[in-house]
């Protein structure tokens, strides 16, 4: 379906000051494709890339129609981002750090290890100059980010053995991708990454040691309870994985004012309905793993923390000092206004935690 | 200014679906009064609440423009909830705890002591029957509530002498409000409330040892360092503070079905805009505090974190136990909702802040 000629042959009377303002778009109502990079019905990330759509289309009153497409509906999964680049679809619904090929400033709108929370993304997308940044690495592709969900802190992954330390780490062949491989890596696992069907069989086979998905809501639904026991807490490497809205920014600028905001507002909005779709779940899956499943929860000894903190740092550090400029600005402002949030996230939003866990229980 | 004379004054064509929907009102421009109980400009919130405003003016293309009247312009701050009821404005702004005298459960949807934090609380509206209890609570007064700000953990408060243990409770005139004030008193202070711009002179002449207010954006501005230098983190009696849009709700359903889906959006966005501000601009606030100011930093002695958690079990349980069914039920599902999340937050996002602050430094 070609969107221009849809456009001409459906006019229904724009509203009055937009209309005003765009009238060549404000004509009609249009439907836009979102390729995205989650499988249909995918708990948290898949539904809310749905959920989105319809909140658009609802927002617009069907001025603006979304038109949802799974992974591989349209295009392959990791083909989400260039489908809008080359006008395939208007919108991609995924995570930035898959397009780190890209550029490899990409990484910090996602999260990277050792990084930010989903509290503090936010702090720094919207209030410390993030979101300029951003912009100024997407409008190399002639396309614009928004934040549109997050999974929160994620599970360290599924360990077909206990882990007593560093050395249980050496060449364990360990499914995990982007930075947090590279972290692995430093660690000695040898790090690999497989797409989401095939771990489950490369871990009853044996081919794996360990994987890490994303967390309970996720991983319960693909079974690695029955081959790997070991259910290891928090991931140092993902402490806040956000999803992106990709749009097609020239078509974007072309809508009507009060389309563009409904398209800002929504994604925003998703932010926190994911994550606390996230809040409320991962915790009742938590809790079926381990009264239905008999796993072992278990957290990461602190040799491996703190190995895990130099390894990132080292990660984090590489990317500071990169030849791309806009790399080391992202990294440097990220780094920056990581530190000014930390202070606060572990003196009081830790701190009061802390202190629940200790002293109340109800 | 009547609102549906202004109605019928202004007619330009609505939208398609919606204008079939709901064609009355669909037919024109309306412009709704926010009433709120901030000051102008009070930071966080009292921009929060005109950048919703603006936010719900801009995404309906004007179609909804809606006026903000901050504390005393148009009614008191305190009366905000009875003007939407009685028809002096369509929308407040405010904390939903405010009017515990009309229905105790309300103190749930604001945050209540040793309670859950922001992203807890999302989590139980959205996810897990919270927002489903709060409608009921509101259609008693027929008025409809949506989150739309959060300040998170909150500081302690700021205290003339420095303290050792319960022992330095005894008799302390502390300034704080609602079930915060009432732990307090449990723990041997003399509790009284009082407004914001009496505190400075409050603290100075002696006639308060001690207040507590929001955190450092807010305090700052209101100059408390200038009289007493010890500043307690965290709040264990307002581990999140919510704030909430409330709307006429027969006014609100009258309304086209996008332009509700608009208010719905943007309240939901704006929590997490408002989150994120103090997130970005609390520990600014802080570092300013301690760097220009010499404040004094400090935590809660163990002692009074351990006899806040058992008072504010006993206050919450005094509401498990009400003779109103509603505040009942409201608080069994809040305790619930919160004994399945704490897990989460406490073994995975609290566990990774733990990690960082000890492990990561760059």
């Amino acid at each position: 379906m070609d969107r221009r000629s849809f456009i001409t042959r459906s006019v229904i009377a724009g509203t009055g000051a937009a209309a005003l303002a765009a009238p060549a778009i404000a004509q009609g109502n249009m439907t836009w494709r979102m390729v995205t990079t989650w499988p249909k019905n995918f708990p948290g990330l898949g539904v809310g890339a749905q959920r989105l759509a319809d909140r658009i289309t609802a927002a617009s009153g069907g001025r603006l129609t979304v038109q949802v497409y799974a992974a591989g509906e349209l295009v392959p999964p990791l083909q989400s981002l260039d489908a809008v680049i080359d006008g395939t679809a208007e919108m991609s619904h995924g995570a930035a750090y898959y397009w780190q090929n890209k550029s490899t400033a990409l990484s910090f709108f996602t999260g990277v290890p050792y990084g930010m929370t989903s509290s503090e993304l936010a702090g720094w997308i919207r209030h410390m100059g993030g979101q300029e940044l951003w912009d100024e690495v997407y409008d190399q592709f002639g396309v614009q980010g928004f934040l549109s969900g997050n999974t929160g802190t994620q599970a360290g992954g599924w360990f077909r053995n206990e882990l007593t330390g560093v050395a249980d780490l050496q060449g364990l062949r360990f499914r995990t991708p982007g930075l947090g491989g590279r972290v692995w890596e430093q660690l000695g696992a040898t790090v690999t990454n497989m797409a989401a069907g095939e771990i489950f069989q490369a871990l009853q086979s044996g081919t794996l040691d360990a994987a890490e998905f994303v967390g309970p809501y996720n991983d319960l639904a693909l079974g690695f309870y029955q081959v790997a026991k070991n259910y290891y807490f928090p991931s140092f490497v993902e402490p806040g994985l956000a999803t992106e809205l990709v749009v097609d920014k020239a078509k974007f600028q072309e809508l009507p004012d009060d389309l563009q905001a409904i398209v800002r507002d929504v994604s925003q909005a998703e932010y926190d309905m994911v994550a606390s779709d996230f809040a409320a779940n991962d915790p009742r899956a938590l809790q079926t793993l381990i009264n239905e499943h008999d796993v072992n929860v278990l957290q990461f000894p602190d040799e491996i923390l703190e190995a895990g903190a130099e390894a990132s740092k080292a990660v984090i550090t590489e990317l500071r000092e990169s030849d791309d400029d806009l790399t080391k600005r992202t990294a440097e402002s990220f780094v920056e206004a990581l530190n000014i949030m930390r202070v606060r996230t572990q003196s009081t939003d830790s701190a009061f935690i802390r202190a629940r866990e200790q002293y109340f229980s109800i």
